[in-house]
């Protein structure tokens, strides 16, 4: 941590701030500049108590230097991290792609998607039994029979199930259910959630809050890899900003920003992210381009009927021909779909 | 819902839209334009299945007109709600002051700040004994502990207890313990929290996302009304914008924007939205000069060594200070404080 | 500039930083930290050779602490600065008004406004001759002919002119009409235009745009006063947010923000930072709650019939009512209108 | 444009608003909801007296539907264009590179950079001999010196120059020099320019400003069309968020989106975008990917003691490289480079 000085800051005022340093186990070493004193906690660096040295007299601002996560950054781990997910590697050389419906509505619908999905090369069945709806008005999800018709469909296929946690009371019921477990964007920052998954043991796919940093993203991935849980996911979805002509802002510099921080797989969702079907297909090509992991995308046989989310979802037959746009870019990148 | 043609769509397509409306339930109402043509969905104005007409070929977007709340809505009830907590007011011609510190630490600490905020005006105190914290590393709270001491607090002084609620599995503790439950920003869109709340009947204070668009906040306050709790309170307290000054930027336009449109008490966090105790005071007077109906504010006998947002609280000298600051604006407002 | 070299930094590479901080004319000092090296550079702290040092090997980041501003800093005036437009005082005890049409349109429209802003207590009338507007198809200005109305609107009242200066090319004829030159949020960063007006003399309006950091504001100002021009008004009129519920977000944090950081007087502009008449009058109470010095608002006779920004425009009878409403708050916060 | 009325709205107030649209020259058509009703009023659509319609009492909102800008429009020209800047083509199958530094230093270092970006592939030499700098104390460019080193290198190399223009008055100069005439970022809105550029009939690369939205950004683009002059790329270079682990947020999806909509050639600028070297690859690959028609990028040989923008520069070495992983992203796009 540097503690700037403000210019106007008396001795003694330097003197007490390198005091209460000393006090909390950190080493004071003062910088004379030509405007004004800086002084540097040399230590540990845990942000909070230094933080807040900033409303001592004589201090202008705290600046932090090290990294607030631990298990997540590249200091602990070099190489790119590969899960394991029953047999389905993501990260490495092949890429990932979870594909399906943004709720399960019917028995029909889900094993119908699932055929089609499987048959493009995806190797995930996405599709949502509990979902967090704006709206307490809009359809809320099949709930345990979304689950069992994603788990028949697991069957038929061969595809592995990832499916939305909203609350810890379902986590029992979803660890059984689920081969992945989601959480949304609105519960990226829902730490009592990030601890019960950390805690489950169950790989864990987290999704970027709308409003999240970077830095606080892959804070939410150590909750997670505190508990003891290393296989953890992590998706970008598109980030809120001034511009309306897509739904959200799919925020494509996370890959090789994160890329340059962590060690964990990083995987593009283009249908929330542009929130229009028809510009899924080119941010997916560019999301791999980029140097993701993977993709998630919303695939449904009947988007203008979906219960929810139709607009941004491919039809079956545009899916397929994503993934072959998808591919070319895949081999130039000496990477496999 | 406002359905918008392509300037190619061709008459058969303008007729399958027609007659999906009129599937859907709805009335279709074609308006030739000059260079495209319009066709209205009259009727209930449900979103999601009208939206996703956005796949339909030849429909180029699709607008809503209607307003996705109800019970939460100015249309539902003309005059301003004003809460009765325990026989503590909110909204109406009286002001509700919230203060304390971030995180209750020690007996002493929540005490001492309990005397110095009931001598210098507040109603209620806060203190977070269940904190959600960025890092998993960081001090997450004194639990029950913290829960005692704020009950001995509001025994000692009258002041009522309002506190934060981050997992449905606390609920039963915390209505046993607690006047007021808070949803946090993170949690702001966290509909199982938010329908635990509700069904709770527990006064709720309703913080808005970083990122909640005022029109998702209205619908999240509109879960916790639609279990039947009408005892909402919302609670601005920052947005995430490009600005680095503040921590976020308080956005007290949110004040005539949601009195225009709800109700419900409007609340301002002018600690949290700046992030920097010496911009508190000014963003407390105008707040109250923008209409708002209260303030919370972090209090703190040393913030320089608080557990967390240190750099944000008030000493209670200056508490003290920007209470008779804000009684200035309130007489000049024909308000109580 | 702090320079934080990564934990992977080789002694080698520290030196080689140390040896171009002393190349570039600072002092090097070295931090060894538990986990990195910081260099810390000491000298006059030109931002950019130093930031560029990012790129040298084992270089993780560079931080700048000095500010990139001198003239314009707090630190180089502790008082606030008055400015003297012809006998009127902006900044200090009274607050300033600027009212009128966003553009000027006839000779009755600009004369009849006129006298009612200055009936209501106004110092300036705004209105644009020259303007800047989004489409190329949409009403441009009068302009010669629209300063030619304003000129005698100010003999007939004696109010002040302020209008907007969109080209360098027009600077001789708005010296010659106008009292205070505007520069509008769109060429906030126009660093031309913000060079001809610093070398023009002429009091200047500068509004902030719609996604300059406060930092960079004080930047555009600095770049009028080294012209030697010290008549500079800072005017917050709203940024681009995610929010969709006003037009922008106006951003009072500004107020206490450039209070603390500048001796500039800071002016609000709630009409184009809200975008919507019935938003104005609460966020011009809050305004000068907030501390500002002045307001700058639009008022139109026939608001449905303006050529432009009509629905953020007051009624005469509305901007008297914000008036009187505004004068309540003036007194409480000790000052005057 | 659609009026919706307030559910409030008297017969009378209907009446008076459809009044209002006939004598402003357009059709008005009720729709009578059940909640609420709507008028539609067709015609050509100019946008702003029918927006200020919302003053008008028992009106709620005003929702635009035609697209405010008519050449730049894929409706005016269905298929892309394709511009011959002196026998280089931008738009089309082949890809257009532009590269060299932020600003023309020396002699030989454009000369030099010249040499090796031409090596590399590149068509376009870029350089900044006017420069706007955020502080007015930093390098402000060589002016003509810089244009003359220009006009060598392209001899020497072949290479077209691009350069930027801040301010109409060294317009002639520039058109004389360059062989596009660059508008920056922070004059994406600066009308008077962009009317200039218009006029002059030289090329235009068209920034996209940091807060401009996409419909903002083609009305730039309509201005200098408007002018007769055809010959615009539109350039994304970066947006504004929150997020601060890149210089700005590079919006990709801006490629998908302008597309869409126009016929314009869209260039990716992912130096401006990222603000850090090492992001600068991966980022100009997926812009490709995306569907993108070319690249500037930065290029100096001694970043770390660039003038300007150093952190962001590719050494040649790697300009080298990232064109050798375009190339093979290029190719999967069925593109050339």
């Amino acid at each position: 941590m540097i503690i700037v000085m403000s210019p106007k800051a008396t001795p003694g005022e330097i003197q007490t701030v390198s005091e209460r340093i000393t006090e909390l186990g950190y080493e004071p070493h003062l910088i004379q500049g030509v405007e004004r004193t800086v002084v540097a906690a040399v230590g540990r660096d845990d942000k909070s108590p230094l933080q807040a040295m900033e409303t001592m007299p004589g201090v202008e601002s705290a600046m932090p230097i090290l990294k607030p996560y631990k298990l997540v950054g590249r200091e602990a781990k070099g190489e790119d991290s590969v899960l394991d997910i029953g047999g389905v590697k993501v990260g490495g050389e092949h890429l990932a792609v979870m594909a399906g419906p943004c709720s399960v509505e019917t028995r029909e619908q889900i094993l119908g998607i699932a055929d089609a999905v499987k048959a493009a090369g995806a190797q995930f069945l996405r599709g949502g039994a509990y979902k967090p709806r704006t709206s307490p008005y809009s359809f809320q999800g099949l709930g345990l029979e979304g689950l069992e018709y994603m788990a028949e469909a697991r069957e038929r296929t061969g595809l592995k199930i990832i499916t939305e946690i909203v609350s810890v009371k379902d986590i029992d019921l979803l660890v059984e259910w689920a081969d992945v477990l989601q959480i949304g964007a609105r519960n990226c920052q829902n730490y009592s959630l990030l601890s019960a998954v950390g805690d489950s043991g169950k790989p864990v796919f987290l999704k970027r809050g709308m409003s999240t940093m970077i830095g606080e993203f892959l804070q939410a991935a150590e909750y997670i890899m505190s508990r003891g849980n290393y296989n953890v996911m992590l998706c970008e979805r598109g980030i809120r900003t001034f511009e309306t002509s897509t739904r959200f802002t799919l925020d494509l510099n996370a890959v090789p920003v994160i890329k340059s921080l962590s060690h964990l797989p990083v995987i593009i969702d283009p249908s929330h992210g542009t929130g229009h079907w028809n510009f899924v297909t080119p941010m997916a090509r560019a999301a791999i381009a980029a140097g993701a992991d993977g993709l998630m995308v919303e695939v449904h046989a009947q988007p203008d009927r979906a219960f929810s989310d139709g607009a941004q979802s491919l039809l079956p037959a545009k899916f397929e021909h994503m993934m072959s746009e998808v591919r070319k870019i895949a081999t130039a990148m000496g990477r496999k779909l």
